[in-house]
């Protein structure tokens, strides 16, 4: 087989062989098929696309090119979730101790944020003494004791994506349906789980801006997902405003934690229920959704969810008392409000710019090796559909440093967009997508 | 700039700015942009194209990338000619001594050989001592004193086009009109004449195989020249079949020099007048078409051509007395017949694969590094349009290999294709391409 002919044949429009892309993934993983035929094969792919096979192919080729996790040392169904990522986006701070209290094994590998979006493992090291880079021994050990356990992505899991989005990321060849689904999902297939719950956003904060797009993508991992034997559902939800009202890695964490004493906002209450309800239902922990929903709002109730979530910051040596005193946890030296400039109501948001705003104020990177200032963030107080008077407080920014605060404060300010007339919510749950083909719209 | 953005924005359908392709091919040549990037935008140049600007910035660009001849130091109007090349195309060996005998001074850079296409350079060096690394100065003292010089290409003219042609090799971003165009005439622009003849084959034995897109390349190339302020003509000729009846290094040697003897085939000498007429009139050395055959004729008939060119050959350390007397050139062992398998027309011939039978002899290169014999190739004694009856001889093989001529013996009687009914010959010059626009087809 000579790369050569492979990329002749994608760029002419005809589809690869299994063993075509077997070989591909394989050589390239190995390093004996150059950089420079990859790219032009990426770039033909985004022109030429990939069917269904070829995308499954790809992924399980990628899966395959590194260490596929053995979870048998965890008992019952485990059931991983994954968002595509975007601005306030903790959900699983808050989702995963909820559906752990209620039975289903949490074993969960999280990444780190990069450029406007967070990421849980940078979140959770907001807890004093808090490790992510746990044993793969005490990582199990862990599930199998308290029920749930949150750890860094081995580099070990699915090279070939390592190698190839790396690739992608340099030649314009990231925004391709089929490379995207199979990068997504082979990581996940490679971490072993029984079930898989994606949360795809949509909107001008998430990578995937059209509604079309990300149900298309939902669907097209949904249906991978299923032909490698995985239980599989996926979430379109909303990311054209920034999930809940907090965004920065300790201010989130306070927000999860509020959300986990029953004080959580509509729109991440919305979203941390609905792919609860999947992660239980495919996790067989309920019968049906309005016996998972019920479950979940008792031990939000009854703070069994916050108990455990406590239980998790400890078992991976972090201070459990910040847990029930948010205040001690790391705080920003200045807190500074953003004014309205006009009358009016908010008509939509610029959301990345927010995740832009609080990298600008440290709490970001803006490459892998950048350091972050887990304690800075935004405070949003009004989001779309609110009405404002000019002057009134937008939003607090949380801060350590004056000269990044002012020119974040100007970011978030022209980030908000007014109206005259009253303007709908978005509403947060645009499809639902299972495997056996149902798509509901909410 | 950065790569990053103009690969996406070709990506996009969008026309890099001139600027931009500078800046592209020149950071491509000093190693600043790496080969990954660079054949991600060869691919997406492939899918979206690059407008008549665009293709005249990268040929620039690529030009500029080194030294460009300064040919002044050769007196009159210098006229160079191209051919895209095919199998046994001799037209450089029997057209330059032509016009140079009329005046026309020619300081002609020329390649090798490669793959199913021969090299005029290779040829040459049939003669025994024969020198392509003269150095600029005798090249130069040899245009000014006999009229005439023809050396190897040089490594110091249009790096750029070298480095990106190696790159779409192995890419399969080679057949792409505007990379293609570019690639030629920055070499042709580099190398310093006033005037380009260019001859673009096409048909089976060629790179454009239809004939729509070999006048494409024609116009384009013409455009580029005239706005690089060249004289431009060019002509799309036939490769549906060999061009003249050798295929091999000396054999088309013997064949050239019995052309200029007067007696070579109709469809060489059509090609060798139409183009030679074209040169002619860009040097000011024919006052129209006719008056430019008339004199052509006249010199082959007077054998001041033949002259012409053993006074090159002899310029450039070669044994003049082979020019005379061809029996002197390097000959092969063994002459073997390839007989027809059938009764009826010959109706077409895969010409490539003749090109790839004297490759097989042993008279072609696989890489660029392959040693090849001069003396091994094939003589046709039917083509297109001719009748034959079963067994009766199509070919000679010159080989030297029992062994590779049974091969080669193969591959040729399979090239031919027959009919029970009467084929028309090809017609040699498909059109006439000026840079004032006249497209005339013959």
């Amino acid at each position: 087989m000579r790369m050569y002919d492979l990329i002749e044949k994608k760029k002419n429009g005809f589809p690869l062989s299994t063993d075509e892309i077997q070989w591909m993934i394989n050589g390239y993983t190995k390093e004996q098929i150059p950089d420079y035929q990859m790219s032009a094969m990426l770039m033909a792919i985004c022109f030429q696309g990939m069917n269904e096979q070829e995308t499954l192919d790809l992924t399980l080729a990628m899966r395959d090119s590194g260490e596929v996790l053995d979870l048998s040392a965890v008992h019952g169904i485990k059931v991983d979730k994954h968002s595509t990522g975007g601005v306030g986006d903790k959900t699983t701070l808050v989702l995963t101790p909820i559906v752990a209290a209620l039975g289903v094994p949490v074993a969960k590998m999280s990444g780190r944020g990069l450029g406007h979006t967070g990421g849980t493992i940078d979140k959770l090291e907001c807890f004093t003494g808090f490790r992510t880079d746990i044993s793969r021994k005490q990582f199990f050990e862990n599930v199998n004791a308290i029920g749930i356990a949150v750890a860094g992505q081995t580099a070990s899991l699915a090279p070939a994506d390592k190698k190839l989005y790396a690739l992608r990321d340099v030649t314009a060849t990231v925004a391709q349906m089929s490379l995207i689904a199979s990068s997504i999902m082979s990581k996940k297939l490679a971490s072993g789980s029984d079930a898989i719950v994606l949360d795809v956003k949509t909107g001008n904060g998430a990578f995937m801006q059209k509604k079309e797009d990300a149900v298309r993508l939902a669907e097209t991992m949904v249906k991978i997902g299923t032909m490698a034997g995985k239980k599989m559902a996926a979430l379109v939800t909303d990311m054209s405003q920034p999930l809940g009202n907090m965004v920065g890695n300790s201010l989130e964490v306070i927000e999860a934690i509020e959300a986990l004493r029953g004080n959580g906002s509509k729109d991440l209450m919305d979203d941390v229920y609905a792919l609860g309800a999947q992660m239980l239902l495919l996790a067989g922990c309920a019968g049906n959704e309005k016996e998972a929903y019920d479950s979940m709002q008792s031990v939000v109730k009854d703070k069994r969810a916050l108990d455990k979530f406590a239980e998790m910051v400890e078992a991976q040596g972090g201070d459990k008392r910040q847990v029930y005193d948010t205040d001690l946890l790391a705080k920003a030296k200045l807190k500074l409000p953003v004014n309205a400039k006009e009358d009016g109501y908010i008509s939509s948001m610029d959301t990345a710019d927010i995740g832009i705003a609080c990298m600008t104020l440290g709490g970001g990177r803006e490459t892998k090796e950048s350091a972050i200032d887990l304690s800075v963030g935004i405070e949003l107080k009004k989001k779309v559909g609110d009405q404002v008077k000019r002057g009134e407080v937008l939003a607090y920014l949380y801060a350590n440093d004056e000269k990044k605060a002012e020119t974040a404060r100007d970011i978030v300010a022209n980030a908000y967009h007014y109206g005259a007339s009253e303007v709908m919510k978005p509403q947060t749950i645009h499809a639902v997508i299972t495997a056996d083909g149902h798509l509901g719209k909410r």
